[in-house]
């Protein structure tokens, strides 16, 4: 919707009539979904279909938020306004690895695939997360290991077909502060080891892997061996990924919400997790 | 990953190594991912979970898809490549309403919640297809009406609880045609009439509604009641959705992937049905 002749249109009829009317019942229920957008609940339960609910593990995507060092902030525009125009639009502008974002296999690969031919069934799959946020208080170094995801298994059994393995860091916390990135020597910042990505390629199935720190190598890497194993590989990364300890301890399925975007090396997205399932 | 040092890291390490071993039951499976990826499957249903799906309903972001006349073309900007960077990545650079891609009550209403704000659950929900694609075969003005609604749920039960009803009109073959958007005399193509949308917020409980082309008001609206009414009661909107005939005669649940866009009116995502729930 962005043409002249919509911005008068609807200027026109907000001056003549006000809103069309809308009932009662409606206006009720706009109240309580304002209410629960203010209230920001990270996992609000159906009423007819109680044992799912949708978590966001999305941070906002803001002109603020942290990025790799060197690399451009988000931008946008507000081109229309509902007050002026009628209608209200912004323009966006920002390179693809920004904010809560997937890498694909075309980000590090020649002939990889990228965004818009990726297999939409390699977009969803099993919540494993690894918890090493108590180590990475004392650590911002450090690394899922090997050790870490035989932890795991030993007490959840196999690291199931198809899982996006997400590294949970505690690291959002950060976010705001220098220490995210690292400090005056350097990036420092949790991430997967090698060895562990090269596990994962080689002795389970994954879909891929996520992170809720800026990259699933970690902040002192010289090497990027995550990046090349896993997209290497065909697989998937997500970087910046939030709110993983609602999931910890429940089952989930992740579910990737990237647009197609053209050609895309990845970029922005909308990550979810259906627990229940 | 964007910057000086990564660049002359990977490519040194190209250079010098190649790439890291990765073993051959990887390869292989990258094989079968590019296969997969080659046929553009539209649903393919996985080995551990026989009864479940994801069906693709966005299409491609590309620059050259048709937007609302006046309204910027997306734009798209290659910033490194793997071959002189050793890794690649775009920057991206488009109007909220273009693509595949959702309306928030923002959009049209000023205090209306925004992409980053509104709760997730409500991305979430039940699929409702109205197949009006013969009528709009002759009349490219057609509209969803209150007696269609009530057709489908003649044959179906009650539209349930937080659905997303969508309207399939065919419309999607006409796109790199004159004919997506009208003709000389105008914009044509098929939409909710406002009496549809006023009776799914009145008598149901929604939680929006989608269609095939351009937008939720057909064509030659010049008062948008759609959007006044499904924007105005809280609800959403998707518009330039993609392969609905996919999950016409089955049950599947939409999941609406949108980035969470700073202060968004709406904006590409990636629109996924969930087939056999």
């Amino acid at each position: 919707m962005c043409n002249a002749h919509v911005a008068q249109t609807v200027r026109e009829r907000i001056n003549n009539e006000g809103l069309p009317s809308v009932s009662r019942r409606s206006f009720l229920k706009m109240g309580s979904i304002l209410t629960a957008g203010a209230a920001l609940a990270p996992q609000v339960t159906r009423a007819d279909m109680p044992e799912r609910s949708l978590v966001d593990l999305t941070h906002a995507f803001t002109t603020d938020f942290p990025v790799f060092p060197g690399g451009p902030q988000a931008e946008r525009e507000t081109l229309v306004t509902v007050e002026e125009n009628g209608y209200y639009i912004q323009r966006r502008n920002f390179a693809e690895h920004t904010g809560t974002h997937m890498d694909f296999p075309g980000h590090f690969i020649a002939d990889g695939l990228r965004t818009d031919t990726y297999p939409v069934e390699m977009l969803m799959g099993p919540a494993v997360v690894i918890d090493i946020s108590a180590r990475a208080e004392d650590d911002a170094d450090t690394m899922v290991t090997v050790d870490d995801l035989k932890s795991w298994e030993m007490e959840n059994g196999e690291i199931p077909e198809g899982a996006f393995v997400m590294m949970y860091s505690g690291w959002e916390h950060l976010i705001g502060t220098q220490a995210f990135l690292g400090d005056d020597s350097g990036l420092h910042f949790p991430g997967f080891s090698g060895e562990a990505s090269q596990w994962l390629v080689e002795e389970r199935s994954i879909h891929g892997i996520g992170v809720d720190t800026l990259s699933i190598d970690h902040g002192p890497s010289a090497t990027f061996d995550t990046h090349f194993i896993i997209l290497g590989a065909g697989l998937l990364g997500i970087e910046n990924v939030a709110n993983l300890s609602a999931i910890m301890d429940s089952q989930a399925t992740i579910i990737c919400g990237i647009p197609r975007y053209e050609e895309g090396s990845g970029g922005p997205a909308r990550i979810l997790a259906l627990a229940g399932m």
